[in-house]
């Protein structure tokens, strides 16, 4: 972030017509918004959301209510313009892409070994590094990947600790069953890859769309564009990077905390308060899509309101 | 509402490409919005805010951080376009309209008389009814008025009890003395007024652009419209409807709640779960057409999305 253009954002705050502080956590949005993009007065004009896919091993131990088919079949129906992120997208004016990373050759089953060699996980890295456009102002990451939760269950295990329990709950709607077996695979895997962090359990206990997010979420980073984190699995990716070099998500908000019951304890263990709660948990960057009207909505009452000058106002 | 109406919407949520609830709160909110609609395939084409102002007798008595003159120099920002709720208005496709209401005959000090007679509040109540447009199909009401948060407090305390400190916040800003003074004035109103509830309470303690709102949201209802609720204020004028007619509000929804501690106590007793929580207090009908976007994207994702069968995507 720039800190010139930060000082600017906050003089130019302080003078719209409104009392100080009464526009809430939107006038500290408007301010980080116009510190990243290095402008005291800024404007979203081009937001990007990417929807990244990718098949798990691990769904082959039933840890999913639905079957591995399902990623393909919405990925299909991404690019058909029919799911929720696609409408999310559509009201508040994203480019939307959809990157469908080997969906025919899962990654390896983490309980049995790593989730990817080191060549994958870095082709998957790059795919999200590459899939940033270069104008974007706001980027919104996006997962589909029938069995994902229980990767960013047990990412999320390996980086902060504590029980598998903890951190597994019931995705797309698994049963008591099937949430059994899910925090059995989850603990599995860990104690499998005990002892990884950062990039290396991102390796090991993630999958293709959880490294692409996090690449895209690195690659937004150099760009200097703010990024809204969606939910369980998006902020495990984010996590890893976070785990791996503190301060990494500063140019990240959490557009909301989702209905997976390991989402609020990796979004505090990130240090993100989320923008919004709403019970959601569909995944596919449809929280973080949603967001976007309210870091829409800040930086349109930032740049655009008049000043007490400007207006004739009297100042209290 | 519309009964068949509400069942068509349940029952296409139930098709769409998603496991089931996982959109939360965004299908319960487009299967409401559907049903008052009249259709189980709604769509947003038209939304309305509308800005109310109004002068307050009790504003003489130093209970306000800013003076009485800012309501006018504010209508005269909203008009044009200077303002946040101009902004937020603009970012979700929203027509705006303002109505000051008398601003050179302030209401008369609650705390002496009434603060208004039965031809000036129903003057004011039919201004809000006729500022709806017939073609709106999602309503925002908001206000400007300096002093209006100790009418909000005065309503609040003559509708649900307590003392006046529970009710009595800082408004725009008050200092400790002005707090003081605040809480007195609401005391001595509510008072004066002893007994009074419904839209008696709006008339003895109220304002012009309070009246204005609840004259709207009733002719909403009338034309089935939904509406998004705003702060404190709105709350405090949307109550007094509640309190004459239980369920009078059934066809409204809580934007925010705002950082004016009697808000989220009013909201509780209207029995509205706020969509947003994000610190603000502007008023203005800023945190109601905040959330238009929220309902914006829930009502899009409703009627956007595939069904299963539709895009060949496999249940659960």
């Amino acid at each position: 972030e720039d800190g010139a253009a930060r000082q600017a954002a906050r003089d130019r705050n302080e003078q719209l017509t409104k009392p100080p502080g009464a526009l809430g956590r939107l006038e500290d949005l408007a301010i980080w918004y116009g510190a990243w993009r290095g402008t005291g007065r800024p404007a979203i004009t081009s937001p990007q959301v990417i929807v990244f896919a990718g098949n798990h091993g691990v769904a082959a131990r039933g840890v999913s209510a639905f079957p591995p088919e399902v990623t393909m079949q919405m990925v299909a129906n991404f690019e058909h313009g029919g799911a929720a992120v696609n409408q999310l997208s559509k009201v508040f004016g994203a480019r939307m892409d959809v990157h469908a990373l080997d969906l025919d050759r899962p990654t390896a089953d983490f309980t049995a070994s790593p989730a990817m060699d080191e060549a994958e996980v870095i082709a998957a890295l790059r795919c999200g590094w590459e899939a940033v456009a270069a104008g974007t102002d706001l980027l919104v990451t996006g997962e589909m990947g029938i069995g994902n939760t229980t990767s960013a269950a047990a990412i999320a295990m390996a980086l902060f600790g504590g029980a598998a329990g903890d951190w597994t709950g019931r995705g797309t709607g698994v049963d008591d069953a099937g949430l059994d077996i899910k925090t059995q695979v989850v603990a599995e895997g860990v104690a499998r890859h005990a002892g990884v962090s950062g990039l290396e359990a991102l390796r090991c206990l993630g999958g293709r769309e959880i490294a692409a997010m996090a690449g895209a979420i690195a690659r937004a980073r150099v760009l200097r564009i703010p990024v809204i984190l969606d939910g369980f699995i998006c902020s495990a990716a984010a996590a890893c990077l976070e785990n791996a070099v503190p301060g990494a998500l500063d140019h990240c908000v959490a557009g909301h905390v989702s209905a997976e019951p390991g989402h609020s304890k990796v979004l505090n263990k990130i240090g993100k308060d989320p923008l919004l709660a709403l019970g959601m948990r569909l995944g596919e960057g449809s929280g973080a899509a949603l967001a976007m009207g309210i870091i829409k909505g800040a930086v349109a009452c930032h740049s655009g309101m008049a000043t007490f000058a400007e207006a004739g106002v009297s100042e209290g």
